[in-house]
């Protein structure tokens, strides 16, 4: 098993996590939450995205949150791009870490940008272009590179033809996501190691769900065959009220007790991570799928779980 | 990743499930629940564990689960005994598969059963010598191999030492037990490399917790390395009210989906398993962690996870 001594955590709370929530949060109380994250050490964090605030009402005013949240500049604020208008409207507020996303399979794609796959990569291919000049960084994030909730498994093919397409035009930061958490650690590995093979000089990224319990089954998978970088929301939050079989993305306090109860460093404060968890779930009013809220950690410090365990336990 | 072709899943629902569950059920639901696990075509499950009624009511009557649930002789019915008198009432009751529990870390052994760890090993022992007699099978179920509460993580040599022993007196079967959900990926592969090396004729189990949302990265872990016997429980079942945080057993029917999304055959009716997980949350009256029961299941038939996937998603 390859374990590696650092991986980078990236929150995206503020954004995965709440763009599903019934309850609206405002752009204080967004970027309080970004200052709690980075706060507590995360390195990166994807803080909005730059959607139409009709379509995605938990998002409007990302342009506010990166603006008053109280920035570290030795963190990465990611803002979420859909479109070449979402793109004006990040660096119009001074974004510079730009994520663009697409997804591989046609009906989920199109469900979610209401244009077609190739319309918007030819779309980001002029993003691509004015980032250069701009000196913004782009990542490529591949939605539903593993399921589709429309017509099942993602074949590797549809992951490649966004990868192929991101690495023609320069990207090299390139995150896959299992949008609906329909991916098992087999399939995560013929993914990851098709384009590894493919591309050895891309920066792979991953984006769990664990909709269906496979999430820390997949980054573990994931972290073997040397990817560094994983997204994962505070709280475990995620989910759509309107679609009751969505679930979270994986909980970012129980993958760093997981990575440190193995020696990897995340730069991450795990109790003050909890003490945000705690904060949120207290904001959202219902509690969050966070088993560190529920069990508290192992690691660093060991913290008795139970006084009286159950006889005859197993 | 080495990913075997089939595996074999044991049901504990009916003994680890439920034994911390506040709702103490008859034996007569006990002996429901059984019927339905092995109908849905689990090979193995432990039906009830042989201890005092008095310090667990839960497991009152495990004899009378026993002798009333319609048993199919294809399946095998492991009854759980911490020692000699447990031992005897099994047999009495025609129990023929027994599963002998230790822990590996001494306060949790000893808040557990009472003795210490040698004291049972030498108790088991006995047992041993009387089963070979009696023509009944043993498995050994040790406790606490990566983690206890009240002192942090357990060192390999611990559970080597109950190892040593049971693989001394003639025992061949032996599942390694995360009792607290402490272990990591890392830790598992160290104690079943351990195991595997010092006794390759040894049949590993694995029984994993999911309190730390480590469960599913951990059963990944020891299928790679070749370990094809797991327990698992029926909706997730586990955790002791009394002891808040506590968490269940790994999800036996997200197991079974996970598996077969990676072309696992357990021989499971995923779809019975997933009606009869929806019976025991309707006989417990509380919801289960099963990811099934909400997100429903990929495989083995798609089914569509939502209509109207959220706007933006990754």
């Amino acid at each position: 098993m390859n374990i590696p001594p650092k991986v980078t955590l990236i929150d995206v709370s503020a954004r995965d996590g709440l763009q599903n929530e019934a309850e609206i949060l405002t752009p204080a109380q967004r970027a309080e939450l970004v200052q709690r994250v980075s706060a507590a050490g995360l390195p990166e964090l994807e803080f909005g995205s730059f959607v139409s605030p009709k379509a995605v009402p938990q998002m409007a005013g990302a342009d506010e949150v990166f603006k008053t949240a109280v920035r570290n500049p030795a963190v990465r604020y990611h803002g979420l791009v859909p479109n070449m208008r979402g793109y004006e409207n990040a660096v119009a507020a001074g974004v510079t870490d730009v994520r663009l996303v697409v997804a591989a399979s046609a009906p989920l794609h199109e469900a979610n940008f209401r244009r077609t796959i190739d319309e918007s990569l030819a779309d980001h291919t002029q993003i691509v272009a004015r980032a250069k000049q701009d000196g913004v960084h782009i990542e490529a994030v591949i939605g539903g590179s593993f399921g589709d909730p429309f017509v099942g498994r993602t074949p590797v093919s549809a992951v490649m033809h966004c990868v192929d397409h991101y690495y023609a035009i320069g990207v090299r930061d390139i995150s896959v996501a299992d949008t609906v958490g329909m991916g098992t650690p087999k399939q995560v590995a013929e993914v990851i190691t098709t384009i590894q093979r493919t591309y050895p000089d891309v920066t792979l990224g991953t984006h769990f769900h664990d909709t269906r319990n496979t999430g820390f089954a997949n980054v573990i998978t994931a972290l073997d065959l040397g990817v560094l970088r994983h997204d994962a929301s505070l709280g475990g939050t995620g989910g759509c009220p309107f679609a009751p079989k969505a679930g979270g993305n994986i909980c970012l306090e129980d993958l760093v007790q997981m990575l440190y109860g193995m020696g990897v460093d995340t730069g991450i404060d795990l109790d003050g991570l909890i003490e945000s968890a705690r904060w949120l779930q207290g904001v959202l009013g219902k509690p969050l799928p966070s088993r560190m809220l529920k069990a508290g950690p192992v690691y660093p410090v060991f913290k008795p779980v139970s006084a009286t365990p159950a006889a005859a336990s197993s």
